[in-house]
């Protein structure tokens, strides 16, 4: 079989811009040993978790030290036309990190510093290359946590450019409800801050909220300030299995409608289960379950416990499984948080592309089911995991990446599956973001008009594209 | 004593930009009698509920009955360059609503159907004209409510604009957390719709929030999807007295720093009530006041209520009242809803200057004790409220509208205030929005680069600057 072109990988061509050599010069100048040209570092940061193969790497990756090297290093970019590709734990799924037009990356991991934890307002100020469970291990004696938690131990910087989520998110809302404020580096080299420590604002137009979620193609995130939260009284963990994908989807929609508030609520199939029995060396029944957390006071979260064991028995749901303590909990989780790696090791050497499409509630049970009787229909293998709750799930097909075949195939079920999450007014991403691989799915969920606004607005804060040129649209 | 001169009343001094007669006549072709040139109708259209006088009116009023026609409209005015402004219902506090460049009032309040309830999914659409009291009476079968009360029964549309909240935004969020997707018309008068009915989504720039607080300056809206919320299954209210605004104000920090999700938490102060009284005839006493709500199941509003109270009577908090039915509920909370015009009633034929800041809860204290003492130390008249619980609250500096001096002194007593919640790591506006009355402020909060970030997506998004022109910023 042939090596998949750049077609296949959807992969627009287009021509790289040259890093002339003075602006590597300059970047040297400025940072020493921590501008690299070695391939290897260029290789590395040239790449995410996404299913291309291939890729382009940047010329040079820089390691910022500083807000005001962030701002040297855009000067620079500037002045010289260079791309310039913000790079934090290379966790993004979408093609992000890959350096299309050329350019450097700037990598920010070592920006890693909780600036401020002002735990009586609930809020903390950190570099954008915390991660989220260095931060909540740096936070843990103030009785407070950060809750969103997307599954790869992300930067919080890359948590906010693509609008991160995952499973709290039903609960405690995604970056866009939990970033309070931001400071930010603009194309020109400037260092701007938007928002306060104020937990509500009407002052003037939103700019954190544009920021996140813009991918890095408007500004590069130097400072972050998060709401955190109480950690609960209590918490109580379970998992529960169904007859069918339908009766723990059918639970999920109630719980919800009913406005039980529900800190997790997660769903796995029945082959997912098998994959992640065979990972982990559990012996869990390979059936669709449902793994569930609730957070409150001990007689709240048993109020809780109990609707929603109610409603998952009239559904068929069996075998509860109850944790309490952190120990049982993580045992629990484990299914989960593996699932992405059971996934990818049950097929050696293959690649996962991921959908991300999310849905109204009301119509998740038709929105998946629909899709898993297409995958089923292909024969292609996947794992599929969701974050039900709020109507957002993920195939994971497993590809051979050097099959131009199997990737058009789970390009075509993607697709498929994208169509029909817009016809149910729902979203072709619910947390993963554009980046390379969603550009044409972005331009029919909103059509020409919004594209083109967001293509307004990209012109205006940085006229010479050089912030994560190609991303999220063709300019 | 003079009339105020425009300059004391903060009215930038920009010359109107003429509505051609070939622009009214093309209004008229397009909307009939629904194009109004009459002095009332432009002079009801020129001015909101600040204490601006002498405003300037706009030179006509179109009353739109659609999307289609709103886009007609924006198309004339682009053509003509002739300033539009977005009305609802007139119940803006910063001047938002005055045509300080002339132009005409875009009047939407007719575009008032709710469109489609999506009850399962915990969603509505409505036009911009639907006000929050119209939309929570006609859902109110589906056993779900709308939860943002931000006093007066503002049109969406407006509430959108200028990311309104209010008194249940300390549980259910502000407009920013509750707006899912719009329609809009741009500048050229294209139709553009942003977001989704997906609770969540990570599909490029997000508009959706860019627009919500965008003071109509970078497009008309003219659909709206919201989130809904279940009617909680036990509602519980009660009042509180306690012998200082600091007792008051500490039992806010605690109830908010313990994670306890109170639905409402309202401060009055003791003069405030005292106007009350004196309005709707009650007899209450005349002390620092916490009206609270608490929203759950039975036993969850149970055991948040009793935590409140131990709380509360930890700092003297005392004379706590009850109420669960619907009916005592609105008794109890008559003096809240009351308070804006006992006010304005308290002095006859005064306006009000409305602050607005929003602190982190950490300082809320602070900043509105030295805030009352230098209030009661101007001797001028006020009353005071608060959405304490977000941090947020208003001073109502009870001014003569002829007299510049009283003007002034509450524009230095505002201006004095402003600075210490920005020292304070807050904002100048927590929900009123910037509008002409706080356009310094925002400079100061925020830093000329961020502002300049605003006027680039503006100039982006209306080259010509007939949006609401004047607003926000100066360009």
């Amino acid at each position: 079989m042939n090596a998949p072109t750049s077609a296949q990988q959807f992969i627009p061509a287009v021509a790289a811009r040259p890093v002339p050599p003075a602006m590597i010069e300059a970047l040297r100048a400025l940072l020493g040993e921590r501008c690299s040209t070695a391939q290897a570092v260029r290789d590395q940061h040239g790449r995410d978790e996404s299913a291309y193969t291939h890729v382009p790497a940047p010329q040079a990756v820089a390691f910022a030290h500083s807000t005001e090297e962030v701002a040297q290093v855009l000067k620079l970019a500037n002045a010289h036309e260079v791309p310039v590709i913000p790079f934090g734990v290379g966790s993004s799924l979408e093609g992000h990190l890959l350096a299309v037009q050329g350019g450097i990356s700037l990598d920010v991991s070592r920006m890693n510093r909780v600036l401020s934890v002002n735990a009586e307002d609930l809020t903390v100020t950190v570099q954008p290359g915390v991660t989220r469970k260095q931060l909540n291990e740096e936070i843990k004696s103030t009785g407070l946590f950060f809750p969103i938690d997307p599954g790869a131990d992300a930067s919080l910087g890359g948590m906010c450019a693509t609008r991160a989520s995952g499973t709290n998110a039903v609960r405690y809302g995604t970056m866009r409800e939990n970033v309070l404020a931001l400071e930010l580096v603009t194309a020109s080299g400037d260092v701007v801050r938007t928002g306060t420590r104020a937990k509500k604002s009407a002052a003037g137009y939103d700019l954190t909220r544009l920021m996140v979620g813009s991918e890095g193609t408007l500004g590069v995130i130097t400072e972050i300030t998060l709401k955190l939260y109480p950690l609960p009284e209590a918490v109580s963990a379970a998992v529960c299995f169904f007859p069918s994908i339908e009766a723990a989807v059918k639970t999920t929609i109630q719980i919800i409608q009913m406005g039980i508030p529900i800190a997790r609520v997660e769903l796995l199939d029945g082959r997912t289960v098998g994959m992640v029995n065979a990972h982990s060396k559990l012996s869990l029944r390979e059936e669709p379950m449902l793994l569930m957390e609730f957070h409150g006071s001990p007689a709240g979260v048993r109020e809780q416990a109990e609707a929603v064991q109610a409603i998952a028995q009239d559904e068929g749901g069996q075998a509860f499984e109850w944790a309490t303590t952190p120990e049982e909990r993580t045992r629990l989780w484990t299914a989960r948080h593996n699932a992405y790696f059971a996934g990818i090791q049950s097929r050696p050497g293959c690649r996962s592309i991921s959908t991300d499409t999310c849905v109204p509630i009301s119509r998740l049970a038709d929105c998946l089911l629909e899709s898993v009787a297409e995958a089923d229909a292909s024969g292609l293998t996947y794992f599929l995991v969701g974050h039900v709750g709020d109507g957002n799930f993920h195939f994971g097909y497993l590809i051979d990446p050097d099959s131009a075949e199997e990737r058009a195939l789970a390009e075509r079920l993607n697709s498929a599956l994208v169509s029909r999450a817009l016809a149910m007014g729902g979203t072709c991403t619910g947390e993963h973001g554009i980046g390379l691989h969603k550009m044409d799915f972005l331009l029919s969920e909103t059509g020409a008009g919004a594209v083109d606004l967001m293509r307004a607005i990209k012109r205006a804060l940085d006229p010479k594209n050089i912030l994560n040129p190609g991303k999220i649209f063709s300019l």
